[in-house]
């Protein structure tokens, strides 16, 4: 894999370690090439990006920065193997080349042998996975203006050494970020919404979270109406699906941690004109947001099965 | 004071021991009375609520649970005293009666004598403090609807021990609650809408976060047009608070965290059609939240500067 | 198992659930009893301790409270099942009896085919597997000083409601406990000493962490001589032990989290007159410490493989 | 001051902005320049180290890195102005030249008019504390071994962005640091006892926590006997002292944040050969571990009350 050294780098590795058919080929990290590092109790060493033997393996994962990411994943492609990529750059409103996009539940049937998969980001996904069947079966009132209230831990923002990510500046603080701008995520899920063909206008703002992993996005939707059975609407669309839960209860971060799983509720608002409902979706950033979803893709591009070497 | 021994009442008797003017009289904590604590440096003994000598003061704050204390606050009044209520019982929006509302920057005229003053809620000062001059200047979207996200700290439920506060359940943890209902402090806002004279659905949907102190709203606002100079709405209505802070970075709890502030910022929502705006608004919710605002309510009902005896 | 709400009982039925041969037969939770919870991706329901099919079971984990516990385990053993008690009541220094006591990896030959099992307590359990090779080699000054400053988690404490275990009375916060006095751990760790034969004082001060899980111990040793390769005397003692990782660097709670693992370091005290070590010994309290090293336990007195359903 | 930007130097600048005598002539952050910040209300502009005017000051307080503070308070000194260094270089057991030791309560009669302080660090400051009376009287065993388990808040480690203090990494979990070798602090330690005439060793270990400030020192100590009345040996030798505080329970780290203050107990230990107690001593890092106690130097330096400024 390439860009083994950063959170979801590092969860990757875990899970490549515990997976029944995946063996690690290499594992790079540029600023600490050489390094030896134990994953899954199993000693890596680091080597550097261009030492990297691309060939070697039949799926490649690039987990590097964005903008350093889709250049290496195209070269992966080159040498004959298939490659996830974890960042940005190939994303749905972010590329003009359209790859596959590796929202599993929603895309699945582009993956199978897919030489390159744009990996989801962690808001998008949570968002998305929430939106889709209402989006699906055209529910959401038209025009309607969708407020995506959302918070990560910071092991979303990465593990370079920030001051403003301190121990001591996070503990005992909360604050939003990004706000009111086009956050890096926000053309991701206005992608989406597009291609169901819905007219929609989004607001997006996350913020960070004391703890150290897990995403909550609360979601407000104006519908056309409500319906009878709310939940209904996502059992019926996620019925089959090892990695969603739908609940009664808001879902707590607690229990999506170290899971790839989203879990959701939804609610009706009370005592508001237009019908409008309260969804609710929890995931872990690192998993169902990051690593997880790119060993679920890679399990569909490869034909195994989907849940395999996934904790659920 | 009534109820000294929750976190409001810890806090509050802590400011009085600092206060230039106020002495404490009394403290009650009925299940802790005979208990002697250690407040500001100085032992004082707690009392049983029935024994308080409520005529011994010339005013009574009381932090007693909801649904106590309005009964205590009216005995006080009896008893010839003033009376600040911090709980919910006498607010706009929970009582037939109507008492004067102590949001003090928004209410300030019908306090000065006043005999009983209902302090506000934790969330509704956040909030109203954010909304109030778009509200008096008539900006916003009639019939519009407006979201407000809220996290607040554990201090915020009290301190009677509950499971689901258990340090083990809230660290690395994040949930809403109340999801969709009609959560306590929903009347107290739409109550001070109505006052206004506006025509506004409200959506409030709080959240627990896990720190101690501190509340953040992040309320979404459709407007009737974007004004040139948003911030500048805040900075003329609060030219001359010493308690209101305009700030254009999004504002940080620890920015306000023991400090009897409220600190705001707001941002225009790029690419959306409805002009629609972004209001942040922290607090502490044990000062400017409870004990600092009802300690700011005291001064102003007896004539004291309003700053007397509060951090800024 | 019997006791199954509390952490260690949750953890339990959650490894019980990933375990490859093990089948949860019951799980009483008397003040739950009827509730439904889902672990490991299957529910369960509660039922009360009293209607426990004891009989139905081949073997029984009881982490009923210390007090109750061991009446409930000698029950299990007269239906004919094994049992293993998590709780105090049956651990070296506790009980007139003597039970084979499960800290696997120095009393592992007293285990296979027990009828009844001590499982030991997390403190001695970090502690023990630190002071065992420096026992058995008879290496610490006799009549000497051994110094036991522990950290733990607030799990070790029980999910009990407690004031002083709130999340506003537990972050950003620190302290000792049981200081000067016997705590409940104190005589378990001093049976060993005396089986080991070795003549030796006991400090132990326990301290509570503003974290969920794990507990550190940094033990002062006072030697007999500083050994050339003081890391050699783990080693080789712990040459085959899957549990146990001796490591140069200073272990970190991060690093045994959510694993059955004992990590140790060893470091030799630099400008003091009698040779002196510092062992530090990391463990998570949950599970090392309590569900881990039961199911460790009833692995062996089974004949299954001792690592069988363990994360490692 | 100079070195304004770090966590003691912007604690420093708060006190003084509150100090009823002293005001802030200039606070200097060489890497931030021309940048504005609000301190206490008030807003300062940082200068760069050379363009401070160190002669237009009648004090000033150095909190600029170990390695370069010393140099700078001696040309402090040349200008005419008094110096409190809060860096190690001039810190008993740092430096060949002598210079007046700040541990306010001991070293007291030194300081009036001095022209150069050397303000301790935050560790030795709460072991000295503790331990002075029992040197002071030598009821300490001669030879004996002192062991000092202490467990920091990560404000003591600075503010510079660096990998292992992101939040990422200190949250749930904890780990000790410098184990077995010689910290920065302990020659700090030793020459105190050292100028009592007492002849001993210690072992000093300390420990990260996850909180951001407050430090617990655990002290084990053997006596020649233990006294009668323990307590009274610190109630005696403290009596006036008013910035510490003897209490009977262990102290918590949450009663001394923010506070200017050591707070101590003592406790004899069971069931041990040699007569051995724990000290327990709880300090604010930032406070009296560094801005507090060198506000309280200052005072004493210039003739000022001792508490002057500082929050009790």
């Amino acid at each position: 894999m390439l860009g083994a050294s950063g959170y979801a780098g590092r969860e990757l590795c875990q899970l490549l370690s515990e997976h029944p058919v995946f063996d690690l080929a290499f594992a790079t990290a540029h600023e600490r090439r050489g390094e030896r590092v134990t994953v899954g109790g199993r000693e890596l060493r680091y080597v550097a990006t261009d030492d990297a033997p691309l060939g070697d393996a039949e799926l490649v994962f690039s987990a590097l920065p964005h903008g350093a990411s889709g250049v290496w994943v195209h070269r992966v492609v080159q040498e004959g193997a298939h490659a996830i990529d974890l960042s940005s750059d190939l994303r749905p409103g972010h590329s003009e080349v359209s790859v596959p996009y590796g929202l599993t539940e929603l895309t699945r049937l582009a993956l199978p042998g897919a030489s390159l998969v744009a990996n989801p980001g962690c808001y998008p996904t949570a968002t998305l996975i929430a939106l889709a069947p209402l989006l699906a079966e055209d529910l959401i009132m038209p025009g309607g203006m969708v407020t995506i209230d959302a918070a990560s831990g910071v092991t979303g923002a990465g593990n370079s050494p920030k001051a403003e990510l301190l121990f001591g500046e996070v503990t005992e603080n909360y604050r939003a970020y990004g706000v009111g701008n086009d956050h890096r995520h926000l053309p991701e899920m206005r992608a989406m919404v597009t291609k169901y063909g819905r007219d929609l206008d989004l607001i997006f703002t996350p913020h960070l979270l004391p703890i150290a992993r897990g995403i909550l996005a609360t979601i407000t939707v104006p519908l056309r109406h409500l319906p009878d059975d709310l939940l209904g609407i996502w059992k019926r669309h996620y019925a089959n699906e090892p990695f969603v839960e739908i609940v009664s209860e808001p879902p707590q971060l607690r229990d999506v941690v170290r899971r790839n799983v989203v879990r959701l509720s939804a609610h009706a608002v009370a005592h508001v004109r237009t019908p409008t409902i309260l969804v609710l979706a929890a995931i872990d950033n690192l998993m169902k947001g990051a690593a997880g979803q790119a060993i679920q893709n890679a399990n569909v591009v490869l034909g195994l099965a989907e849940t395999s070497g996934l904790p659920v």
